[in-house]
């Protein structure tokens, strides 16, 4: 029987052995999916302590549903290991590790690179590997296929196949999860794609494939350029409409009144989280190399790179109409999770902000219901405050950083001296008046 | 009775005389709008043709149902005229004049400056006016306001009120029109938006009222920019994706299987039609006086005023595959409205296209089953010839510039010597093949 055989036969009879490399918001939901449907899956961690907790069902992602996680653990379907040779154990591979920019903005590729070299130094022959970490297009054909057969020394398309297959995890959606998202997948070749079909199938409810993995590369990237530049966009606009006397939410909502060629995006002090500051400058990127300038995400950057310090200058423009400057002052900074309702301060905006005012001489503290303590770029660390009335009274600024649903504005806004609100927390206020400064 | 209620009572007993000055694609549609709920319109416009053809019930705009027009020609409902002193006989005025660029991408307010002197110099006290041309935030109040009420010396909010209403009107929309387009309002003044809301309500299913004039104009232009900045996104990743040997269609359908939080736009030779190529700069030039750079604006544009250039570039190098130059190769343009189905080349990237081509010397020809003659920016004139298999196989290149749907695609692509495809007319062509070339 050929390789390819054999893999198809072992996914329809659902005796594969699936490896997930890297649990996180992406591999631990993934795994769940696969073992619930009663395939054995083996998460692979760098890290003992996801990998203690995952064979402990201690859940420590907010998407994953307890009950069904403390089942395929018990039933021995998912179990994971900090030992990268049980590699050799699994038939299908897939890769779900970061690809954070490092500090100059570039693509850090060494995780990806990692797995590569963990997989091909003990995959068998007849192994298929499916990459799920945004990237730049290119990466699977380009930058993971050499290392992989130079490490190993087998060859593509005939001892293993290669896929491309984006993640579309959007931490805390309540309708769209791993299993009910529909899923892109750009095999390489025409045996990888059949492969890579019948695998998906068993975890995730729809899937459409696409003529090539760079293909599916460029869809993860899109759909996140899209959403960093009309983000961008949305926050020129409403930095230009304050000085023009005009409530840029109002508009936003009257223009979603035209029911066709129109979706809204609201400002806010950045963007935030794992993907949309990233994934559009692994294509800015890889562009460079065409000699192509991608002057939208390039302008798109500017305008995020610069809303630290313009959300800066406004608390200091608010506390100055009280005579007050921001060096000395307390400024109680309210949510630091990225977006509304979860617990996930990656690249948070708020942490931006925090740090330019704390630079300015301010004391800064900060309340996240569910966000106890948070680090900044500069490895500095914050405690997270109740929120209790006396507090809110005895600081010079409240800031408005993330909306959960959970606070209550107006008990905030009455006991407060100052309220900046950089995300219409405070829907009563037009744009402003002597206590509440809106973006 | 004051004048308010007076004007109320004229409504509710529609008794009110609606003036409409400009009889294009806003004000014809809606004047019968008007009209076919039995109010009496009087249209206003400076060409003689138009209003001749209005009082004969010939029609010219394709999104007027010709029956419900002729019916309230027939029965006396409406009426037009070039006298413009004949406003004194009008309750409400509503202003649907062009706002165009000049030459240098600066507004042209000379329409809107002249309805306002026409009205100013004829209405009777008591008036209620309307704007619904696109134009930049504080238009209204700012250069409406004090133009009538100079040459009148009447006062605004005692003696007349103003308001403005963006047109929605999306040519060849087959599902939304004049009258199920929800409308937003933004009267100036308690007095006004009452006035507003209930006079437009005659016509008009569903309103929106925001707080001033300025959100309302503010409404447009976001819905505009929007569509601009997106259509220049999908067309700058379009021509890096032919460079790296992606397909842009096929991920564009891929991403649209995101459920959520993403929207498609296609790209194509350039952004045309009466509004998208010119909404945005009036806000570029606007936000010049509070010292604002809008940067993503200002990129898209940039982009769109290199898509001519690139796309003659584009059909120079197909051609040049073929050991042909474009001085002296004929091509053979198909489509040069500015959107599929429609019969309108207003602002038509494709004009911009040929005009390029022309000027390297390639002798240009068109066909658009909706559009008979065209006159390019530099007055220059071409006349539509017709589609024979005889001419297809005659020339040296063939064009899609409009994805009319009526175009038979395979009989085109297999007649022709060559084919560059801007639109993805030719959809079984991945990328390119010895005598198909896509953008």
């Amino acid at each position: 029987m050929s390789y390819r055989d054999d893999i198809l036969k072992k996914i329809s009879s659902k005796t594969v052995v699936v490896g997930i490399l890297g649990l996180g918001y992406v591999g631990l939901p993934l795994a769940v999916a696969f073992a619930k449907n009663k395939v054995k899956v083996i998460g692979f961690d760098k890290s003992d302590k996801k990998v203690e907790a995952v064979n402990m069902s201690n859940n420590y992602i907010q998407d994953v549903d307890p009950a069904v996680f403390n089942e395929v653990v018990k039933n021995g379907l998912l179990t994971a290991t900090t030992d990268f040779t049980r590699i050799k154990e699994c038939d299908a591979l897939i890769i779900c590790v970061p690809t954070p920019l490092d500090k100059f903005q570039e693509p850090d590729m060494s995780y990806i690179e990692s797995a590569c070299l963990d997989i091909a130094k003990n995959m068998k022959r007849g192994t298929f590997i499916s990459l799920e970490s945004t990237t730049y297009p290119t990466t699977t054909e380009v930058f993971m296929k050499p290392i992989i057969e130079k490490t190993s020394g087998l060859k593509e398309n005939i001892d293993f196949w290669l896929c491309f297959s984006p993640e579309r995890v959007d931490p805390g959606n309540k309708q769209y999860k791993t299993e009910n998202t529909p899923k892109v997948i750009g095999g390489l070749g025409q045996d990888a794609q059949k492969i890579a079909l019948e695998l998906y199938k068993i975890a995730i409810k729809q899937l459409y494939p696409v003529s090539s993995p760079r293909a599916a590369e460029m869809v993860k990237i899109l759909e996140n350029t899209y959403r960093l530049v009309n983000i961008s966009l949305i926050n020129e606009l409403a930095l230009l409409s304050g000085k023009m006397d005009i409530n840029i939410w109002e508009v936003i909502e009257a223009a979603k009144t035209k029911p066709y060629g129109f979706q809204a995006f609201y400002p806010g002090p950045g963007i935030g989280g794992h993907c949309i500051p990233l994934d559009p400058f692994y294509l800015e990127y890889v562009a460079k190399g065409f000699n192509f300038d991608l002057t939208m995400i390039h302008t798109a950057g500017q305008i995020n790179n610069l809303m630290p310090y313009r959300m800066m200058n406004k608390i200091s423009y608010a506390l100055n109409r009280q005579k007050k400057p921001l060096n000395g002052s307390t400024v109680l900074f309210l949510g630091v999770a990225y977006k509304p309702d979860i617990d996930d301060s990656r690249e948070s905006p708020a942490l931006l902000v925090m740090e330019q005012v704390a630079r300015k001489g301010a004391k800064v503290i900060y309340h996240d219901p569910y966000i106890s303590t948070v680090v900044d770029d500069n490895g500095h660390s914050y405690k997270g405050v109740d929120l209790t009335d006396e507090l809110i009274g005895s600081v010079d600024c409240v800031v408005f950083t993330t909306n959960h649903s959970c606070f209550d504005v107006d008990r905030i806004v009455s006991k407060a001296k100052l309220v900046v609100d950089l995300r219409n927390a405070v829907k009563q206020v037009h744009i402003e008046n002597d206590k509440v400064f809106k973006l």
